[in-house]
């Protein structure tokens, strides 16, 4: 089968490969799409923690069982099942973790093999290509329930990117008003028809909104500066939600800590997602297909996924996806 | 009336003043007990944001209403109820908030004059100096409460000061299990009386526990290290309590902040409390009045309220209680 492996750090080729032999508990999916990620970027650019090399990147992934012909997309991540985070419902804290893209070959491949557990059933009318967006947008539904979102609160979002802008969906799902910071004029502008869609209020800079405060500020950028300035914003009582790492090598003072402890602020960390909550983003997905579709620079074939990993990581562009 | 009133900085002295008028909406409470705690000893000695001067200090109060006879706890508290944190039931993060004992006269006077809505009965069979401790052990029970405590959790406080110890009390009332660390022998051994009439788990050193993480860690105590520390004993998806502002100058880098978001953590703010809160601390003083009296060091005269806190500045004193 076509596939693209990951053989080094910078070394990513399409290959012929082996199809996946399911063993017990496994399925075999004939892959119709998947979407590409900044991680994916990133593992191509400079490896990552759990990534184990040779790999089939690809964790965003839509398609259909060989067994049944029945759609499906994956949750790329594989639990023990046992552990104190997966009898607590959080199976995307498992500590014995194993992620499809990761530590086992993903789907920028015509098959891969997945447990059969995690599996979820694609609603009829949504198209594959959209399917695939369940992932990411259920790891933003993730930081919002993290972050105690309820209906009516307000919350403040920094980075318009695709995952930014899929925090906005996941909020306006929640009934709660989002509000997204793109300092990026071009990937601004390149939100609109997204915002325009969905009704969202969205800013070059996060100081010209009708609010000056927030219930909720979540980062999905991972400047670092974004940590004292969201906490400023916050209402007294409020969240910020590191769904973002931060980068670099900065150091937060005491001072902002004890802002936390007097103005009784809760910092929720949200990574991943369950699979009730991929469920759920396929239904929101379903419920918003137009605006969904906004998010989608291009259906591109495998052979011009690099490039597109390049493009993501020059910072302008929303979602790939690949076509098998 | 007698009154102990801080003129200035490091000046507290025996006063004879006015009985208070009290206006519409006040009551006239004459005080019985009032409690001594940590920040009265910290305004002596260096002021307080918070401080109005000159003051009479105490905001740990029991007292009888001169009108009715009734027997009340204050909540220091004085909200305006109309604000936002106010509308949404934390009336300790309203914005407006005036504090007796701070902003206005407290209880280390025969008499002390306050809002008629931040009176709270006192169960009958609770003695005077007991229901002092009310206030303190609700701004535990805010803590709990903030890091979603839940029954069988495991609890990590750091600080066996009457504090750490009534946050262990509250545990107990949630049926959560407390773990107490105190570094200073002569303090964790002056606990001893109290952690065996609740059956608490203590030590001088937080390794040495049968459990080595924990759902949810406290900090009673201001050392910055146990940001880091306790950080580091959390299960993953736990949450680490701001109970005590942090000391010093110290700076956090990212990466201790990357690993709230990585293991899903949260970091929840706690100040001060709510009058719900309270009545809830009197309910739980009120089951285990036994362990309760363990805290108290002395029942002891408003002139002799100066040196008991010094004492309690100088660090191995639990409870003194003024009797008025």
């Amino acid at each position: 089968m076509r596939s693209l492996q990951l053989k080094a750090i910078q070394q990513l080729r399409l290959f012929e490969s082996p199809i996946p032999d399911p063993g017990p508990g496994e399925v075999l999916i004939k892959v119709s799409h998947c979407a590409l990620c900044r991680t994916d970027a990133k593992m191509l650019q400079q490896g990552q923690r759990d990534l184990v090399l040779p790999r089939i990147l690809g964790h965003e992934i839509c398609g259909t069982s060989v067994e049944t012909g029945e759609r499906f997309v994956v949750w790329p991540g594989q639990s023990c099942g046992v552990c104190p985070p997966c009898t607590r419902g959080w199976e995307n804290l498992c500590s014995r973790m194993k992620i499809v893209g990761f530590h086992t070959d993903g789907g920028f491949a015509e098959y891969v093999k997945v447990s059969k557990s995690s599996l979820l059933k694609v609603p009829e009318s949504l198209p594959d290509p959209l399917a695939c967006l369940a992932e990411p947008l259920a790891c933003t539904l993730n930081a919002l329930e993290q972050g105690r979102v309820s209906k009516d609160q307000t919350i403040l979002i920094y980075g318009g990117g695709p995952v930014g802008l899929m925090m906005a969906m996941a909020a306006k799902s929640l009934e709660a008003t989002p509000f997204v910071v793109e300092q990026n004029p071009v990937k601004f502008q390149r939100s609109e028809k997204f915002r325009g869609a969905l009704g969202i209020e969205g800013a070059l800079d996060g100081y010209s909104f009708r609010s000056s405060t927030f219930d909720v500020v979540v980062n999905a950028a991972p400047s670092p500066g974004i940590l004292p300035e969201g906490i400023h914003r916050l209402k007294d009582g409020g969240c910020l939600c590191l769904f973002s790492g931060l980068t670099g090598d900065t150091a937060y003072p005491a001072s902002l800590l004890n802002e936390i402890h007097y103005r009784q602020l809760h910092l929720a960390g949200a990574y991943g997602c369950t699979r009730r909550q991929m469920e759920w983003a396929l239904t929101v997905l379903n419920a918003l297909p137009e605006a969904a579709a906004c998010l989608i620079d291009g259906i591109i074939d495998l052979e011009e996924v690099p490039a597109a990993l390049e493009a993501i990581l020059a910072g302008n562009a929303m979602k790939f996806i690949a076509k098998l």
